[in-house]
Order: structure tokens, then sequence, then C-alpha cells
């Protein structure tokens, strides 16, 4: 097999049969991808709704401290999930790549998200991959969907919100962004920076196994922290205050994005997720957070409000409001 | 609103939020697309399996006679989820933009692919935008992915052709990749190309409430009806003799291809399936087929038998037997 990808490993034909078996099959095989028919088929478990979601990864470069591409897909479709309140049944994988790209990089990101998938506990059950002349697009994109059940009873979204309710974050925010700029920057650190990505689902099965009370969850990803809670006090028609002091952020995040000019609280973050619960909630599922490992750090950072709708504000640590909108322009392009 | 895509309608924050609400809001808005939630949540039917596929679209030009990329993309997941037996649920659309994109070809896109799934009976649930720089895409790739139901009792697979089962084709082959090519080399013809893109799901269920017997559906996407009998042969173990003077070409297809030096077999397709069907269904199945407004060219082109398992052998007109092989190479770059 060539070492590099070819515009015919895009045909249909055989080099396309080749590529994916030989890539696809040995890094995520399964049984049901095996089988090779278009559509890949599944039992739905009684008692549950579906939940099906989308994302297309164009991140810059493909593989960073923390991650690749891959990892980025597997996760970032899960979390979506996840964040329904789902635990995922399947994913699928489409391929755009670029005519040249390295079959060994292709094996490396196929490896990575085996191995997501692995720690998320679904498998890749179907796929496509086209390929594009060179100069038509850039190394590799990766779109992944998923499918994925949510129990009867269970129901979350981020309209959900009420004055009262607690707003809990996982941990601190902005390491995927910064990641990834101190890799395209080329900048060191003694703190080395690394991509949070990983796979949420069992963090939030922890959580609703602890009982009711959940209301919303939301992945702070493009647009960071402060875009994702304008989204939910929109959604929700209410207002969120957050207290600066409580939201954590590591010291090399901090220290890059002073430098860079950027606010933590609007870079991207791929194994966050902030979860607005029930007053009465809020102590037993930040106990159940901080009971897994990837939510050791979770805090309680800000209550809903009943304010004007849709308003974000921020408690500075001089006790001053600043209202903290939804992000307006291109902060980092292509983070995801 | 700018009247191109920037790089800042993929940021995740307000630009992007404006994009979807006025671009793909106002072309498939519905109400579980308007929860604006990371995931779409959706009832299962009872007694049903699920069915789940995706597929990344790359085409070139983006608008062609007879359809678009949009078209294609909704086509394309519609069909891969009926060739398993399963109605639609739910379709999912990812694009990647090139920066500089124009919003009036995006907005043709989104309103073609609405079109194309209101003709399929199904929504667009759920989606993701991303941007990259000028020169780093090529105008707008789409990924679809979809979601299906497959009554219980229902078991299509291209594994299941037996020897002896009967091999029908809805209509004439190659109409989609000689439009294509026909656009992109110029040409113009007295009688207009026309690709066949068309959601085939109406036309399966149609053949599945004749009765029982459907044991293979694929649709001849990429490689052409000759790859897609190839698959069928070698997932099923069997040899697959197919008519050539039984399978259906247009003139002004026969035409482009003897000026091209091309097989219309190795022709993509976007609105063919093949059924191999047992030997009592089959006429029960063909009347059905013919009934459909998407098969009223539907003829029974060949039959299974137990010969060399993965062989498909084409009977020529002057009834000499030639190999029938997979596409070997690249035949058409980006033809879907």
């Amino acid at each position: 097999m060539s070492n590099v990808v070819l515009l015919a490993h895009g045909s249909g034909g055989r080099l396309s049969h080749d590529l994916v078996t030989r890539v696809f099959g040995a890094a995520y095989g399964n049984p049901i991808l095996a089988r090779m028919d278009d559509a890949a088929t599944l039992p739905m478990p009684p008692g549950s709704r579906l939940a099906f979601t989308t994302d297309g990864f164009v991140v810059r470069p493909l593989f960073f401290p923390g991650g690749d591409i891959g990892r980025l897909a597997v996760c970032g479709t899960v979390n979506d999930l996840a964040m329904s309140g789902a635990q995922p049944l399947a994913l699928s994988a489409a391929l755009v790549i670029e005519e040249g790209f390295a079959i060994a990089d292709l094996e490396r990101i196929a490896a990575s998200m085996a191995l997501a998938a692995r720690e998320a506990g679904v498998e890749i059950v179907t796929g496509d991959t086209k390929v594009v002349e060179r100069g038509h697009a850039d190394g590799c994109f990766v779109t992944t969907a998923g499918v994925g059940a949510i129990a009867d009873g269970v129901d979350i979204s981020g309209a959900n919100a009420r004055p009262g309710d607690v707003v809990l974050l996982n941990g601190p925010v902005g390491d995927h962004g910064m990641a990834i700029m101190s890799r395209r920057e080329g900048l060191r650190f003694e703190a080395p920076l690394a991509s949070d990505a990983a796979p949420l689902n069992g963090l939030v099965k922890a959580m609703l196994e602890a009982g009711p009370g959940i209301r919303c969850l939301r992945d702070p990803t493009r647009g960071g922290l402060a875009t994702t809670l304008n989204e939910l006090a929109g959604q929700s028609q209410v207002t969120i205050i957050v207290e600066e002091a409580r939201i954590p952020v590591r010291p090399a995040v901090r220290g890059l994005c002073e430098l860079l000019g950027l606010d933590p609280l609007y870079v991207a973050n791929e194994g966050k997720l902030v979860a607005i619960v029930a007053p009465e909630a809020a102590e037993r599922v930040l106990a159940a957070m901080q009971a897994h490992a990837l939510g050791r750090d979770s805090v309680a950072i800000g209550r809903v409000e009943a304010g004007r709708a849709g308003r974000v504000a921020l408690r500075t640590t001089l006790g001053a409001h600043r209202v903290l909108d939804m992000m307006a322009g291109e902060l980092l392009p292509r983070i995801c």
C-alpha cells in the first residue's frame, strides 16, 4: 500500500476498501463495522429515548499536547450526547482527507479514536472516507455523529434552569484552547499545557446516579465558559451570576492568556461541563462529581436568578458585577 | 450580516449563532433543532431496531444538473438507511465551509437539503458548522448522518444473497456521474443529462410492503453498479451473473461514456438501488417497484449462483461471459 493517501483511496473501489479495512478496520474493527453494510443496525435499550448529535472537527495542528483531532472528535460527540443525559450507543466517523496525507498519521488518528471510544465504552460502527486533491483541504477533517439512550425520567435541557439553581463546574477552564495555542505559537512552559479532552459520559452517569435535580448540562467548548453560560441563560430565560474567584484556571493557562491578551472564560475546553442543579441537589451532585476522576476539582461557581432573561454577570474578586457577554468574534480559529 | 462566510462564523460565539439561526434555522427549522441543545432527543418507535449511518460529500461542482451537494447529502444518507430496510427518523448535517464562501450559496444548499428531507419525510434535527481559512477547503463540504428504524422481522444485509435469488435494478445507471462530468467538462447535449439524486426510502417501503423475500438492498453510488455487485457477491460468498442487454443505460449517458472512455457500469448513481430477492418474491417485488414513481423502469438484470464466492460475471449481448471486477482505481474523483 502507498504510504500516503491517494485520490483513488476515495473512489469507492478496491483501494477505498483496502484503506478502510487496513486503517480503520485494524484500529476500531468490531462485528457491526465488519458487516460492511450501508448502515449499522443496533438494538435500542427499552425504556429510553434516543439522543442524536454531530460535530465537525478542523483543529490545527492535528496533533497537540493531550490529544489530536481523533480524540477530540470522539470526546466531542460523546460529550454532546452526555450533555443530554444520554449514554452513548454508537458513533460514526466520516473523514475528508487531502491527497498526499501520510497513512501513518491516519493510522495514528484512527488509533486515538479507538482509544477514546474505549474510554467512553462505545464503538465506532459506521463511517465514510472521501479524498480531495492536494490544496483543497487541510490534511484531514473529521466529522463524528453519535446516538445515545436517555433513560426514561431523565429530562435535561438548556431550557430547564430556574431561579435558585446552583451552577457547578468540574474543573479548571481554558486548558484545551491554550494547549493548542502554545503548540501553534511554538511556546514552551515549565508547567506544560495539555488539552483536557476526555469523554464525560462516565462522570454524567455518576451524577445522574446521585439522584434527581440536574436541570442543565453543557460542555463549554468553542466560545468557552462565558458563551455556554450565555446560551443557558438565554434558553432558560434567566440571569446567571458567577463568582470570578470560584472559577478555577491553571496558572500556566492564566499566564499564556495574559501574554496573548485572552480571557480564559472565552477559551475552549474539551473535558469540562457546566451543570445547573436544583438547590436541594447541589451538595449531593457536587460530591458525586468530586468522587469521579474527571471531577476531582469540581466547584460551585454561581447561581441562577430571576433577573433579566439571557443575562450573565460575573462578580469580580473586588465585588463589582460585570456583564459576561457571548463571544462576539473569532477568538481562536480552528480550535476544534 | 456579511454576504460571505467569515472565520468568525465558525467561532461558536454570536456570529455562529446568527449564521445557524438565519441560514439553517430559516431553511429547515423545526422544534427539535430550535431547542438548540447539544443533542437532539427523539422517541424510538417500539418494535424496531436502530439503523445508523454517515456519509461525507465533497462533490465538485457544488451545483449541477439535477441537484447540488445538499440534495446529494440528504439523499445519500436517507438511502444508506433505506438500504438496511429502515425508514429515516432524523438527520444531522455538519458543514466545513471555506472562508469567503457566499452566504447566498449556503442558503441555496440549506434550502435544497430542506426540500430533499421533505421528499424523504424526515427532518434535520442537529448540526454543526466549522469555517476554515481561504485555501484550506474547497467551498463547502457536507457530512450527514442519519438514524432510522428497522421494523422487527425485517432482515436485510449484503450477506443474505443465496443461489437462485434474482437481481433487480430500479432504472438506468450512470446518470449522476455523467451529469457531473458533463458539467465539469462544459459539455452540452441535445438530451440534457441530470443527476438521478433522489431519496429511495419511499420505494423501499413499497417494496417491503409487497411481502417478504427481500434479502439485500444496496445503492450503487461511487464505483457504480459493478462495484456494488462485487460487494454483494463478496459479502454473501456467491457468484452473481448479470445480463448486459438487460441493464438500462440512457443513450446520452452511453454517448458521453464512449466519448470519455468510461464504462457506465462503473459510473456513480444517487437514486438507484440493487435488490436481491428470493425467486418466489421476484415478480411481486418487481411489480411493486414498477408501480412507484422512482421505480417505473425497474428490471430484473440477473441472478445469484453458487459458483465462486465473490465473483461477478456479465453475459454480454454476444452471449460471452466476462468478469466484472470491482473498480480498481479512481474513475471520477469527487463525484459525491
